[in-house]
């Protein structure tokens, strides 16, 4: 089986990823690769590190340029992938790393993003429960913001044994903010420096994690989350807590479960901690979890690399479901340390 | 005024941190530089920043050595504060910036740290109230850690304001785990990654956090508290949480009031939000607050130099306060950025 | 004494250095403040680290806004600084921190940069033979560029000890690149990488390391250049060579006899080399030297902060030689380390 | 072809990398995994990222557990390979990453490294002219050096076409220093600072470029050799220039003919310039040549992850020749970046 795909933003930081891990895919040839503003430069200046690509050449973000492959992954700025999924076939499966069809609530659209809601698609992460069944053979993938996929896995299981309020404060690389020029993501701003920004449920994938973990709990839940930016160019590390309201037996016991059959989300054993460094390029996310007893207070730390399993790994692992190739193709647990 | 003051535990990040502002300090005279293993060495093999004592040698830190000057610093590893400033006279200021005399209670000590109780001196935190008037005049003072520094400054104002159970989760860069060899420390291991450590409420500066906030608020307060290690030298980011008991407006008025006379302590002006490049080398912390209003929960962020008004900043603050010194000799609030 | 100063382009990281520098200098108070696209916002929003000038706010960049202050700093883009410069009066002292007048020759200037030559000032490295003098109450100071400067000091004394043809492979920090944001200068692309630029010869400061070592030399030297950028915000390492001539002996002898009285210029002892972290913050260089006896060859590192020493500590150490004050007012040879 | 291997030395940064690759390696099967130190420890406290090995446990480096497995590799501190290797079968694979058979020379062996001389072994690096042919069915396998390996090929094609005589600059991170804590490898020491070593001709890693470029130039070539330490984990870019004595016009030729069928070294299109990021974690070299035409210099810039081609990397490439298998199997020339 050989899959034909085209990447519509392959000179940003998500299509770069995506094109990456595909070059080490064995069922897919790459086709059209597309941009915005770098149409019509050859691909290696965007991307040095992509050397088999060496002799492509970026085209036109168009309809008819993405026509005629099998999957379509959409990086383009947020709000833009709607119209263009709109005009792909229904066979051809579309899976857009924007966050376009990631909200359910077309209010809380409107709130975090503003616009028309385009409306919401199967959500790109298979661990959560229930959601591995909807992408299996979809034809329409959102894949999930970088902070929910970290925070999301790191409270699901948790959900029913505390209270339904959590307090989120996640470090993040540099590329999870794009790759645009910005004076404040400067290497000499952003090197020896760190900030927080989005505070007070600022950020717009405070919804997000909401979403997921009201879903999983059956009630409301409520997210105080805190992006921080650290001198890094890859990996988040979320720290997540909660009060608890249940034994803290069960509470591992509850992860130990939650996670024992995926391949790519691993609880630690006891007394090891995660690090972004051990799943740089990877789509594993490390977990573990305590109990602050002087608080009765759940602390669960959840380190992910934002590129890989928070966007592109993320979108290769709901590829390889829609189109019924093992779900781990192309993909890896190992991370590249240090 | 010229005051002749020996550095015990030179060659390591609090001892330079120290030196470092000294030599800007314009009424200080730089007596005996003393260490442990490294005694013998020239102090620029340890300490190559330190240029104008390029000629020192370090000698052993024997309370011989030290006697003889007007002020002795301490930058020891804990535990080894206490009896070193027992048989120094009641004459000389002793700072120490080490763990050994902040903890005002015995069992706490026991618990975090073991062995006997030194007992407690004046906190070196100007800034907390009433703290200032207990370190004009003493001989002895008792530097803060780190984290209970920045988090404290945090949250003091805000007590009565919240509930008296804080989240704090802090960012770090490197140097405040100190200068001995550690393969976890190697800089192959901690650039290009972010951890957790201390999980849990494990820190030993939980207590210390808990013990400020307490003294302010006039009822126990509980302390969640989480570092993170990230990938640069200096500097803490502090992004503490509680819920709100009083109206939101409030807030605001609380922190301005607190530090409105304050040279060190810096609430931004709105929009504003800290970084630890902006505070590089200065004794300055810069704070924000906010409230997040989906879950009436407040939010403060603050930035140190882990070194600086971490540690040797309020060192020599303290010493200021304890000689009757102005409180900013040979201190600035202007960082090294970018 | 008190001298009235005016920064223009005080929004980027020359400008922002010098008023760094400024702030703890005891005989200057700072007047107007001035930028470009920047202009109308406060100076806080650029330059967070600037506390003491908080409420400032960044008029245009007009000669008439510059008048009036017996110093003028000119931290403008390339090109810029003549025209300004002409329109204030003589008795007023500019100091350029741009290029426009640090070339003596015309064609050099039309080669490298483009453009009318608007002449040559007085050379602002008043380390290299014969300068200083020039520099003591001129009114017009070409502040160096940031490689020439360790460049030069690295191998000016050797000049007469080597063959005329030196290769200079200096390694910097991100922010001689300046603030203006580019992708190929954001955290994400420089963290974890590394990368040559200007190779070949190719680079503007090629001619100005060659002009100043062919008039130490009294010969014409050639200069092979190549920079390469690495991930740290500040701080230049060179490593210079070239074929000796001379005796191996003679050439420490050399450089101790150069820098014996330069306050802030180090050959270091024996055995102990360079780096860029000891210099931080400071008007330090760094220097050692050896023979590779295999080859005959001199090897030279010196480390240097491009900001400070580089760029606005010199500027700072001429302001003070051209006003008459002590040359190491308000500098440092401390750097902010680790 | 399944084909059992080991690994001694699992715990350090070579042998990580090695059992990374491996890991991804359709053909071997992972046994034996040894340490020192470390023996009795589970993988996973070493190699966090190994998650597919969590289960492992590292044992005593011995010959017994060595034996009987079809390839070992030893990644083990310079003089510790011979005696290993000595008693394992003439059969067995042995890849040894470390220094003991490099050297051709008794004297050089001695003078450099001291101890009695183990003799040579075929040189893991198969685009060095002649050399594949000798790894091809070998059953030992001396891996280069990191700096030799970019060294020598980027300027292997320019011998004949320059002066015997180069100078190299090689800026590495600081992964090639190895695991073993030391003060000056901490993170706060190397983050945010540059520092050169080993200067003068004075590191190990100089008679190992000598001896190549003399094999391929047919006459003695003297090297001058600075490495310098960076703040990154991984990479290294040299910056090579030579004296040409040919056109510039035979210098490309001379690369592009050199390197036209290499799978992983790559002359980079004019205009573009090599990073350490665009290859990290690959076994890709990129390159890019240039002609001072001021000097008459040729400038070769070269860009290697020290562990992957430089040390890894070549070892599995190696493996791969000597088996028989497909050069590149478990390879990639796609980096991970940004």
């Amino acid at each position: 089986m050989t899959v034909r795909i085209a990447v519509a933003g392959a000179s940003g930081y998500a299509g770069g990823e995506v094109l990456r891990l595909l070059l080490g895919h064995p069922e897919v040839e790459i086709g059209a690769l597309t941009a915005g503003g770098n149409a019509g430069s050859p691909l290696i200046s965007q991307q040095p590190h992509l050397l088999p690509l060496a002799d492509r050449v970026l085209q036109e973000t168009t309809v008819d340029v993405l026509r005629g492959h099998d999957v379509v992954f959409l990086a383009l700025p947020h709000g833009h992938s709607a119209e263009v999924a709109a005009r792909l076939g229904e066979d051809v499966l579309v899976v857009d790393c924007g966050a376009d069809h990631r909200l359910t609530d077309a209010d809380a659209w409107q709130r975090w993003y503003g616009g028309v809601h385009a409306g919401s698609w199967p959500y790109g992460l298979p661990e959560l429960p229930g959601q591995r069944d909807l992408l299996r053979g979809t034809r329409r993938v959102a894949v999930p913001g970088c902070y929910p996929t970290v925070s999301s896995l790191a409270l699901a299981p948790a959900m029913g044994l505390v209270e339904p309020e959590v307090t989120v404060v996640a470090v993040s690389g540099t590329s999870g903010a794009g790759k645009a020029p910005k004076t404040n993501l400067l290497g000499s701003e952003v090197m020896g420096s760190l900030s927080a920004y989005g505070v007070g449920g600022a950020h717009r994938h405070t919804p997000e994690i909401a979403q997921n973990l009201t879903l999983v709990a059956g009630e409301p839940v409520k997210v105080s989350f805190t992006p921080v930016l650290a001198p890094l160019p890859r990996g988040i590390l979320a720290t997540c807590s909660a009060t608890l309201t249940a034994d803290a037996d069960q509470v591992r016991a509850a992860y130990e479960k939650a996670y024992a059959d995926e391949p790519f989300v691993h609880l630690l054993p006891e007394g090891h901690w995660p690090t972004t460094g051990a799943v740089l390029g990877s789509n594993a996310v490390q977990l573990q979890v305590t109990v602050d007893a002087d608080l009765n207070r759940l602390v669960v730390v959840a380190a992910v690399d934002n590129l890989t399993k928070g966007t592109a790994g993320a979108a290769v692992q709901c590829m390889n479901l829609a189109l019924g190739l093992p779900e781990t193709t192309g993909l890896t647990s190992v991370g590249v340390a240090p």
